[in-house]
């Protein structure tokens, strides 16, 4: 279990127009007005749980030791899903029992799952419309002030997990999936240099004779960096999650490739 | 009067693209770099100010004792209108004379109404476009430094206030307005559990037999949480906020109903 | 050289609703969790190197002698584009070598320019692609923990400059250009009052005697501020930048005038 150390972050799909955000950060800084938080993003699409799962295994682990991750995109709020708490080796998750975890789950030690049951770690308010001013933000908030997870409810091993679907080799044909477009409309893949090198293995071809089939598409070979590419044609790169991904270099491949979240991606 | 702690909330209509805000963030850090500065939101539609009142009313009184709200939303900037610092039992509030801090003015005890009238809190600039980062940020971070309210300028007793229309029941029925719409879509009525008392007490019913009609559709009956509702239809529900609000549930009720602030909705 | 107190600017071309910001903070905190992180804006247009120096240009003087200003938009990620690490007499920069920092090298004094080559400052990482993450963020967090300059690399004369169009008058004509554009939609010159006197100076006029022309209309005179404009009308103020702009009250001078970045405007 980390120690606890004051760094919050929020990840969201409540946007920065509205009061909700500010509420949340109001609530924290009232049980503890040294805590340092941080906007991981609040932008994520209304309800996409899956978005917001990848968003947060995308950058928590950049973090100190200790920070207490807070995610709510939370579809049945009010209703009887349970709110988490998750303690690891190095981090604390708190966020709705919907899958949101399900990459932590997948890539920290020493994780154990708690159901947040302890009221006194609950704002009273008349509705319960809003878990994330009420609940999720006062049970990060008592934890920076040392109160012990074993506090906050009872373990649990069923907490919810997303299908995620890893990417396989079949016939000399590696196989993925676009799991996220980014602002720039960059194509990302969870297609790994080890699932990279497992296809090179059984094809026998080195990296830049390797082709990308994707919405239509064939792409000849990786390219190092962005600046490799040209303003024309897509190319595809490992970026730095270490990840194969598809891009146009000062375009949007997204845009110009009528490509979304879910397409297939082959490499052969 | 509220002790100086250090927290300093900003709710602007200046969005985050381009460089006022980080100006009035750096003003203050380089009086007080101690502050901790908190975004309330600086997506208010330009100029208006009503929706700005309205968020800072929501989210306010979250945050800690002695905490600095600071408002900028200010179509007279650098014209006669009065910059105004507003103490309170809780907080400091500092905004344009413009009705911004109508709610506070109705909601908060104690309430004490200067004018900024003390050069030495004001930076030295050529225009008088960017009162924000010249008068607003640098009054607030010099509260921050232990500053009396008093050295601030002369108290008034004629700060503007915008006209707050209160729900009423008339014939055994009770009218509001939409007061918010939020990035949902949710339509959030200015009508609270009180006055749906007082409708019940007249009209004999209970919470599900109560009806809601607004642009030109009725609801039968309130819901407990956004989980109860379905997808197709609008539902009526009482949010965490104290407040009526008609939402459909993961969809958007202002596109779907047409219907925008300041709508009628009439309960029966 | 300033002393390295723990301010952190943020301004790069990322969005806030990628994971790309967030993950540049948490690599900060684990470094420094002590250091305070501004964003100065993230909203910049992708790969538009002109638009952030001039966001920084706007801002960055505010803040505390030994901010920290990281700017990161950078088309030529991965490539041989230098980073740079700069030192002034005030602030230290930290940015790719793209012109990033023109107005830096000319505002600032005691300006010195080093190439960041040491290794243990950076992130290791399988891509190539986000230098904000792994070599950016952690060069700025490593001065925070007193790491002198010094240690970053070689001291450069060569850091590459955007040609800087200066205003110029000719035939009683002061010719400019628009600068940037605001979310409310004002056009800002680079002609700032210097210029204006220099051409009351041959041309023998008053300010309110001025004519401005841009986009194919004429404004008469300038107003003092904001409030003066009327609804329909596009008027011209200097605003507290110090520059020429012109705008709509309560409206967009960019769209009704159908004017962008980079078009001409003229006084005589």
């Amino acid at each position: 279990m980390p120690s606890a150390i004051s760094v919050i972050t929020l990840l969201t799909d409540f946007g920065t127009r509205d009061y909700f955000v500010a509420s949340m950060k109001g609530v924290i800084l009232n049980i503890n007005s040294q805590t340092r938080i941080v906007d991981l993003s609040h932008e994520v699409a209304p309800q996409q749980v899956a978005e917001a799962a990848y968003l947060l295994k995308s950058s928590y682990r950049y973090f100190p030791d200790g920070t207490i991750h807070v995610a709510v995109v939370d579809p049945g709020v009010g209703s009887s899903r349970r709110p988490l708490l998750v303690t690891t080796s190095r981090y604390f998750f708190i966020a709705p029992d919907n899958g949101l975890l399900s990459y932590i789950f997948e890539e920290e030690t020493g994780v154990e799952v708690r159901v947040i049951e302890n009221k006194q770690y609950r704002l009273d308010s008349e509705g319960a419309t809003f878990d994330g001013r009420d609940l999720f933000a006062p049970a990060a908030a008592w934890l920076t002030r040392g109160q012990s997870p074993g506090s906050y409810g009872r373990l649990i091993q069923d907490a919810v997990k997303l299908p995620i679907e890893e990417p396989a080799v079949a016939h000399k044909v590696l196989t993925g999936r676009i799991v996220y477009v980014d602002r720039y409309g960059n194509l990302i893949s969870n297609i790994t240099p080890l699932h990279l090198k497992e296809l090179q293995g059984v094809a026998r071809k080195s990296a830049s004779e390797v082709t990308i089939r994707l919405a239509g598409i064939e792409i000849q070979g990786l390219v190092g960096c962005y600046a490799d590419g040209d303003k024309a044609t897509p190319r595809a790169v490992i970026n730095s999650n270490g990840q194969v991904e598809v891009f146009i270099k000062e375009g949007s491949a997204a845009d110009i490739l009528k490509c979304t979240r879910g397409e297939k991606i082959e490499l052969f």
